[in-house]
């Protein structure tokens, strides 16, 4: 869009400097709802992500330019566009700082995405949903991106199996894995890293010869929440492809009315 | 799918008589994630929907089969089908409880969308994010279909420009639609109700011409959540395709820390 | 506070008269943090609600006067008055009318509070957070009062128990009682309802030999959705303090990413 | 309480030892609700936390004892205590650590909390709810204390102001303070930085004349997001009382469905 002449002539307050010499870590927008398209193989699929978009406003600047992070957005998820990836986030994010006239910045979108699984036993199929995301980031002209997902999975506790008579308390976990990838890992990797390491994962329609199943396997699985998240790790940290990462767990407890969780950081001792 | 003799022997506990006596008015499932594909002219848009479904249950049955509503569901939202309406919803609807063997029940979804919208000076376009859902109910054998829409708005407050020797408080404002159709409504045609009623409506993306267009069109069109409650009631009450209806209206109050809200249900006094 | 001859001067806007023809069913403040003392037997606890007043604002009347909610909440929950109970709030609410020169009106709160509870083999105590409420509404002159609880407790799957080798999937669950008082009842009393009926009820602290207990305790005890929802309506029924009711139970189910949820009113066929 | 010979004889899970070699960074207890009083000057007042507690565990632990933060808690929110600080918390933390045999862990608070305001013109009083929290974390055996407000407040846009020949777009916004402090402040004093940087602070209750007060007030005094956050800033580090500290600011855009947001870190360039 050209500046049309009477455009020009209205005062851009925001283009003046500052004199408080105060350097701003992150100015922007955040909560934009906005569609995007990412690629659960074998084809792409629509959704709709949560973005936060700023930058890094040095101290002599009074202020940024709110309406370029829309432009750029808009440009990004137009139709016709390929299918948005971590890969092409950290290489378009370029064009945001360039647009916004920024050396650093950051860009992070949340959006569900869904997967169609197998009941373990029936073999009907129907798509569980997910929570996964991207969040680019240049801090000294260093471009880093890292890729989100949230698993829902079922936790069943070993000491509440090993010392009751019968039964065994178990409940809903989420598991958050975080990892920079250093090559491209399709979503359905990233979300078996944490479905393998449940006391059982979750299926959206079980008919009774699954939940028969679900409920055994979960039992003879059982796992703390600080199980889970070493489990996690371990897998992460045996493939060569992902680079940093952290894991989190939260198991929404069944006996409690508040959660256990657990985090682990790659490079902690 | 067929139950197979395996299937058939394990014992189905939730077909067995109930003695409590007691008629359950809803039983399902709630918060299950599920995409749909809708239609905002002159396309369709692809979404994700929060879905609530659920029967009535006689008094003398113990329960419901839970996995046959996201049977129903995953059979609704397959690609190849056509976007769904809420005509269209209210027709499956009749599937749904045939498949539960019940005369009454309720299935309510509700998603974001999407309207391209271009700036009222600069004519630069972004996507709007609204809130649309559909409520089907089934009660004594007669069917019900109910629209809804959430709409982003501003609000001018007219007490504090007719006080103050210059400004007005404003803010945004949600107004929700729910309306019963006689015929059917668009999207586009839901929402311009509530957006031509309020002091101003809003977009993405807006250079300072637009801001400057929007400030001015609000401090011209000042309401109160009294008047943006009603002037939306009006429009609704002058088409003739919509039948029953109710309004919402909230102000994220910009002098207080709560909202003011107002609400007009048709057929009252 | 009286007007000051100053005040006098500012246009009341809101006083003026309207001629649209249309009565707003609720128009009020929403929102609104303020703190509050109820009484959890045997001493007055005090905890914070979330408020939501509102009148019915006949069609000739341009608006309402908003600050006058806050003034009559003020006074209400000011230090040195009683703990508020249903029955107070529900004579009070006729203040609120007056002071807002309406027949009709609303208004609603919820707060968290907390009961001690002994944990059911070591004995150790701690605090179990419930959520509370209630609804004063007056309808043509006829004022009812609503009293709320949300309990969280543990429901255990009787299908999944039948039909597996050992575990049964179990998970935390919500009940929330709705109830109109004849008597005043306690909140002790409220909470019981909830907690007997349930598969087992929550403890924030349980020791080992705890853990064990209501690990067999919700598997002697299992309960469907549908179970979980008569056995509390049943109990509410057989008590004569209480009047027409309502309660629901949602369970956030271990083998899925989604709820079953359950409801019963009272008075249906 | 002193473990009983019976209890002595369930096997204890969670103390084995673990080959992962894998340190959990936090493993703990989260989303626990709890009551607890803080001092408002000149009293103190009681309100309810959300909790969350963790340790580290080193690699070679297989699990930390949950019910153990439970008991902590419970002990340092007893009545009878003095009003938590977050020096006290800070020293209380210690005993966390012990109790849970940890070198390092966390706990995070966060809570509603009232003070009373008086209207700018009319003087009449009422409650405004803020949000505060402590972080107390100890690394490498090196305790600090975070303490954070939130704090709600009005801003008014400087080139809305600019541009336009009448009004000027305004909104709630969110002011977000986290601080190190060297020496006691109360929480008075750190509403008030944020208070004293925005265009208007807020009231619950306000007259028309108060009304006028506030819309003017806001009108004189227009802020960018940019222009809040570094006054904020500005204010914190002329105070000798605090050492680091981070700003974050929402301003809930009037006219656009998202948020313009911005942080400032203490010891940035």
């Amino acid at each position: 869009m050209t500046t049309s002449p009477a455009l020009a002539l209205i005062p851009d307050t925001q283009s003046a400097p500052d004199n408080r010499h105060l350097t701003i870590a992150h100015v922007g927008i955040r909560r934009l709802s906005y569609p995007l398209c990412i690629s659960i193989l074998p084809q792409p699929q629509h959704t709709v992500g949560e973005w936060d978009m700023a930058v890094t406003l040095p101290a002599d600047k009074k202020g940024t330019h709110m309406s370029r992070f829309v432009a750029w957005l808009d440009r990004l998820t137009q139709e016709g566009e390929l299918p948005l990836s971590g890969a092409l986030l950290g290489k378009k994010f370029a064009d945001m700082l360039a647009l916004l006239d920024a050396k650093n910045g950051r860009v992070e979108v949340e959006f569900p995405f869904f997967i169609r699984k197998r009941a373990p036993v029936s073999g009907v199929t129907s798509l569980l949903d997910y929570r996964g995301g991207w969040t680019a980031e240049s801090v000294q002209g260093q471009t880093t991106v890292w890729t989100r997902v949230r698993v829902p999975v079922k936790s069943l506790c070993p000491c509440s199996k090993e010392i009751s008579n019968y039964g065994a308390h178990n409940q809903r976990s989420h598991i958050h894995i975080e990892a920079e990838l250093l090559e491209d890992v399709s979503w359905h990797t990233l979300v078996r890293f944490a479905e393998e390491a449940a006391s059982s994962e979750l299926w959206p329609m079980l008919k009774r010869a699954d939940e028969k199943w679900v409920t055994e396997q979960a039992y003879e699985n059982p796992k703390f929440v600080e199980d889970l998240v070493r489990d996690v790790a371990l897998g992460l940290q045996q493939d060569k492809r992902i680079g940093r990462y952290r894991v989190e767990v939260e198991n929404f407890e069944s006996i409690h009315n508040h959660s256990a969780y657990a985090v682990i950081e790659s490079g902690a001792a």
